[in-house]
């Protein structure tokens, strides 16, 4: 991809070009969301060129159960599809009886843009057909902050050179399929396609998981801006079906259509309710109007930012980066509902399957804790703590026992929804980012009663599991852990994995000591928790027996911990040494050729180290920075902004720079070549890590808040709020000076580049 | 399984009793086939009860690129399925208009026989319908031996007590499928369907691979031994054709089908020419009749038995166990095509797709080597020479460079066709098996010129692939062998097998000093070799170093090899401590259990001291006997028998015994709960090595051959024969006595129990 394909704009993400071969990433790029749905930037005409089409709505999948080579026993029972639901923006145009494609027509004036700042869709261009007629197109679309269940476009045409007729075909279209299907095979039935006066819908039903949803659109037709009414002919087939309104134009005349889609699901409402449930909202939509839909959708996103920004000063690709993550991170999810979480590709593609990973705990967390209410982060939190009967299950499925827990690599439900070994079974790294999210929360929030209340139930599950997964090793007299893939997915099967014998370790500790301080303090949540998990004193001994034996592998030589047993096996090479055509190694080499390699797909000591920053020394910090950060080739979205952190904690400004670059603009200049494949929405929360944590250098231990800020010379300026219990601060950084202001009067005491401030 | 189920018969596996749960597996291990093509023992009337309907023709196959999970770069490009072909056995049986269905109608008399002297499969039983009629039923079938393409069946049904009417419906079926397929689809299209005059076909043509098959057949019947011609109602469906034949009957008329069936297949015939080879064959077999294509079977097999039996005194079920070892193993590989192999189900189910593993080179070689004409040994050595080009393809494809070769873990042509990484890309010890079969053949046949002829050019792409694949560790200052699976697939990923380092270490000596040999005995073939590879001295010089600093994991503490690096880190419980409750664990427990867990699938180390007996004093094999053998699970098929020979060797009879039986019944007896899906056919040719170089003692090093004879209690004596160099030689063991004879003149010399002797 060209690396300036993206114009840079402060507020929006711009293309001004029409590229066929740029239209699926740009699909990826320009899709919007609300949470509760969202949409690719597929267009609403038809397309006969490469495209993905994908409407995803939160929480529905579909289980695949395919099965390949010699199946292992206890594997999970299904792979989580995430699938393209019914399409609500179809719109045909027929313009003199010829098709409105932009694969086929001679297309000018082509431009898109993304306003992040109000948080609607918008892409105009003129067409041109065989026969000379040319039209100007003009579409608006969003998906509704106010009503989260509606979506909206107007879809303009203008006739630019002749008389004659135009003819709009929107329509519902449940005949969809998944691009990651083996057998190109349908995960939807339908189950009633009809119309109703001015309105028609589709109600259709996942297969297996039987989810319903319903799809309902009406139509609303100007005339060079009067309001007209139109009948349409109606075409129902099986899976679809499409209102056409013919108009007769003459040159420079207007039409514009108003398409509003309601879409129920069953989630939410009655099976038997969705239909009524549809007509309800589309009617409080429409009865809104369009305008004042797109007035609610910038109010809505005005407060967002109002919380949420980032400033950049003098650096326009940074600025218009930071805020594409901000934005699309808030398109993903707003904490509203506890059952969703945040998928790796949210809503703008297919892959990655499940909506939930270790990537919530480990980098969402801190930035919707940061930006938005506590109730965001509690949310989370519940999610996992929802599932907990669920992780104990996965746990006894793999022959543990007396409620250890193991929460999922991958799920929708709480349930396993991955099928590598080598993943589920073996990265059990996650298991710890769970209890960090509940340390990370109350350290942040100071609302400890969470633990008693809710975390302390799942911080016994998983430090059980570890109490059980760590054995003695007879010829080291320590615990080890064997067989386990790190963060570092470049290696599986590893033995004694830094990070993971570190979270264990620090997991039974973290654990111990809260079970020993609400005995005191929560006697009666005490009781209740000793009620329910049967916790025995021998565990909690067994867990002390751990915690002091663990064995941790390290280097003499290099004095640093080696990310695993026998890694100093390996011929190490630096990335720099590595043919750029061999590159990025995930696309060119075989996997047991990575396998065997030095190379780190993904932050992995340096993971450890960050999360425990305050227990290793700047000296120790840097020796395993300059040991692990050559040979990382960070070809996961997650590893960038951990080492950009590090790297603004050793000073090192320009590598962290660097490095910032690749997490901010991964997705708008594409470095992975897959953006096509949707955006990476995840690590756009490391992204606001690496601004906050790095360059803005907060951190917050011990219920003390410290900020020591650097600025890149490429910057001017930058500033960033963050709400910390109640309070709501604005950090500002240029190269004289950092300024904190606290927007909301309430007085805290922090620290500002080593000085302790009350403000 | 019930143990006593199979009645023991010292040349025929019998069942006389009728058990719906036990119809599958007796339908794996009453299968038949010529090497050709194989057959289950479905019943050929309709039944519907629980089944594996099985017909497979060698060779044919289909690519399946079904994908799970995160699909990693490099992974091969389908998955082979070895297909149920046409079904050319079935006959529908309807008398007064009711179906005959054993699992409908009452059965007693119910007897199956396999008649492993002769080649036949029998099974007669009475059948009693709802309405009180009975009759009487008598099926034999076999599959030529004498003209391979050619089934027979002959269909006796009497009835009992009733005047009425029986009607005899023949068929030819293509709508088949297979088990292992995930979306329960077709993988045969059907291309035409006909008839003419008295015979019917079916052309149908796999999808992707193509192969086209083509079915035919042609029904005789007499009543009551009166040849009678009866003209039938033909019914075409879309992929099947039926000839029905009725027949009025009195009471104990008896009426008789001889059904004879052709299958021609395009890997032998053009295309075109299938319909017209099987019209000439089946006219071929028709004109012969049942009777003479019975007497030319029980030829067949009478020479075969003449090299290849064994004869165990006074245990039927050891005696009829062998027997059926090498029954099976006959049935599966005749040695005629060297583009077919030995799968590891032969012709008996579907599992494990493929048809060639590394057990062809390391367990089956010998068994063909002794009890067949060298030529068979050859074509299977052959069989890989001709695939050298695709294992450079393959190893390339993983990075390794200058025609280093790779051959496939499971393949059909040539191609990897299996798709776990930690199977396909790291369980490299394959490619050793390759060079031992070589090594094996030349050593036991004292052919060297198939080294310079062919062995050599596969030994120098085996030779750079370990070259290139030993790396040098810094710390170590040794090499070493990262990320690979051992023999025992218990274990994924680790480092330093030491089977595999030795293996290794093995074939670059091998290579090596044969290539010094032939550079001054095979000059020209040396010229011809270096031209077409291109080896450098640097190379040979290289895998020098690599020989003499090979790196093994050793236990000073125990005085063992290790399996691999960081084994003792694990928890050691011998086998006979696990509760049998939690066995086997490969049902039992998680992948990752297994993977962390001590326990060995198959021998592993021991199966490297077994390959290379000669380097190792009894006291090294014992010590690592003692410490491998009680943590073994032999949870594989290829498990037992290595150990038996070893035990032999370590003159421990008693449990050399019990691993015999374990191996040589563990179909007849179902020890792993899985004969359901086929036979373990090439663990087969692992059982007679337990007989002969296990309890025979044979050993054949430095153009030297041994005998040193035991025997166990429970036997009176035992016999067997092996063709050495020409000659045919008869081992006759009792309790008293060893006695060799030379069955074909030649005088040869050879040590019997430490003595030499000129026989």
């Amino acid at each position: 991809m060209n690396l300036e394909y993206i114009v840079p704009n402060e507020w929006s993400i711009i293309e001004n070009s029409f590229d066929k071969k740029q239209v699926e990433a740009s699909e990826s790029i320009f899709s919007i969301g609300n949470g509760y749905m969202g949409q690719r930037a597929n267009f609403e005409e038809a397309y006969s060129g490469e495209t993905l089409q994908g409407n995803y709505i939160g929480g529905i999948y579909y289980p695949d159960k395919t099965r390949v080579g010699w199946w292992k026993n206890g594997y999970p029972e299904y792979f989580a599809k995430v699938l393209n639901a019914p399409n609500w923006i179809g719109i045909g145009i027929q313009v003199n009886g010829q098709e409105l494609d932009l694969n086929l027509c001679k297309v000018s004036d082509f431009y898109r843009e993304l306003n992040m700042k109000e948080g609607w869709l918008k892409r105009s261009f003129t067409a041109t057909f065989d026969n000379g007629n040319a039209i100007n197109v003009e579409s608006i679309r969003f998906i509704s902050y106010k009503i989260n269940e509606i979506g909206v476009i107007q879809y303009r045409v203008k006739a630019l050179n002749f008389d004659g007729n135009i003819q709009f075909s929107p329509y519902l279209d449940a005949g969809i399929k998944n691009e990651d299907s083996n057998y190109d095979e349908y995960f939807w039935k339908v189950l009633e396609v009809k119309h109703q006066e001015n309105q028609a819908y589709i109600c259709s039903e996942t297969l297996k998981t039987e989810f319903s949803v319903c799809t309902i659109m009406q139509n609303l037709f100007t005339v060079n801006s009067q309001v007209v009414k139109v009948l349409p002919q109606v075409q129902t087939e099986e899976k679809k079906i499409t209102f056409t309104y013919g108009f007769d134009v003459q040159v420079n005349d207007e039409i514009v259509l108003q398409k509003f889609a309601a879409v129920t699901q069953s989630m939410n409402h009655p099976k038997t309710a969705l239909h009524g449930e549809a007509q309800k909202i589309l009617k409080q939509a429409t009865e809104l109007g369009f305008q004042n839909l797109m007035e609610a959708q910038n109010d809505a996103w005005k407060r967002i930012w109002e919380t949420a920004d980032i400033v950049i000063e003098g650096d326009v690709k940074a600025q218009q980066a930071i805020r594409f993550n901000i934005f699309q991170l808030n398109q993903t999810y707003t904490g509203d509902d506890a059952r969703l979480n945040i998928g790796p590709k949210g809503f703008t593609g297919e892959k990655y399957g499940g909506s939930t990973y270790w990537d919530t705990e480990a980098y969402c967390i801190p930035f919707y804790m940061s930006t938005k209410d506590k109730h965001v982060a509690q949310n989370l939190l519940k999610y996992r703590y929802n599932q907990l009967d669920k992780a104990i299950e996965n746990a006894s499925k793999l022959g543990f026992k007396n409620g250890a827990a193991l929460y999922p690599m991958v799920t929708m439900n709480g349930e396993e929804c991955h099928n590598e070994w080598e993943i589920t079974f073996e990265e059990i790294h996650r298991n710890g980012a769970m209890l960090y999210a509940i340390y990370n929360y109350v350290n942040y929030t100071g609302d400890y009663q969470y633990i008693p209340q809710y975390g302390m139930e799942v911080m016994i599950g998983v430090a059980r599991f570890w109490g059980q997964r760590a054995t003695l090793s007879k010829v080291k007299n320590q615990y080890v852990i064997l067989g386990v893939t790190g963060p570092n997915e470049y290696e599986n099967n590893v033995h004694n994995n830094f990070y993971t014998n570190y979270i264990a370790q620090w997991c039974l500790s973290f654990t111990s000591k809260n079970l020993e301080y609400i005995k005191t303090h929560y006697t009666e949540d005490y009781q209740r928790i000793m009620g329910k998990t049967n916790l025995e004193a021998s565990e909690v001994a067994h867990w002390q027996e751990v915690i002091s034996k663990m064995y941790f592998p390290k280097s003499e030589e290099f004095g640093v911990y080696l990310q695993q047993d026998g890694f100093l096996d390996k011929e190490i090479i630096p990335v720099q040494d590595l043919p750029k055509t061999e590159r990025p190694i995930n696309q060119k080499w075989s996997w047991d050729r990575i396998l065997r390699s030095c190379y780190i797909k993904q932050a992995d000591v340096l993971q450890g180290l960050y999360f425990f920053e305050n227990q290793f020394d700047k000296n120790t910090l840097e020796k395993h920075f300059d040991f692990y950060e050559p040979i990382t080739v960070h070809e996961s979205s997650l590893s960038p902004c951990v080492h950009s952190i590090l790297a603004c904690k050793l000073d090192r400004i320009d590598k962290a720079y660097e490095l910032y670059l690749r997490t901010a603009r991964l997705d708008l200049d594409d470095y992975n070549h897959e953006v096509d494949e949707g955006l990476h929405i995840t690590s756009m929360a490391g992204t606001w890590l690496s601004v906050v944590q790095g360059f803005g250098g907060m951190r917050n231990f011990d219920n003390t808040l410290v900020f020591n800020p650097i600025i890149p010379k490429q910057w001017k300026s930058y500033s960033f709020k963050i709400n910390y219990r109640g309070t709501t601060l604005k950090i500002y950084k240029n190269h004289q000076y950092t300024e904190i202001t606290n927007l909301s009067g309430k007085p805290i005491t922090l620290w500002v580049d080593g000085v302790q401030k009350t403000i």
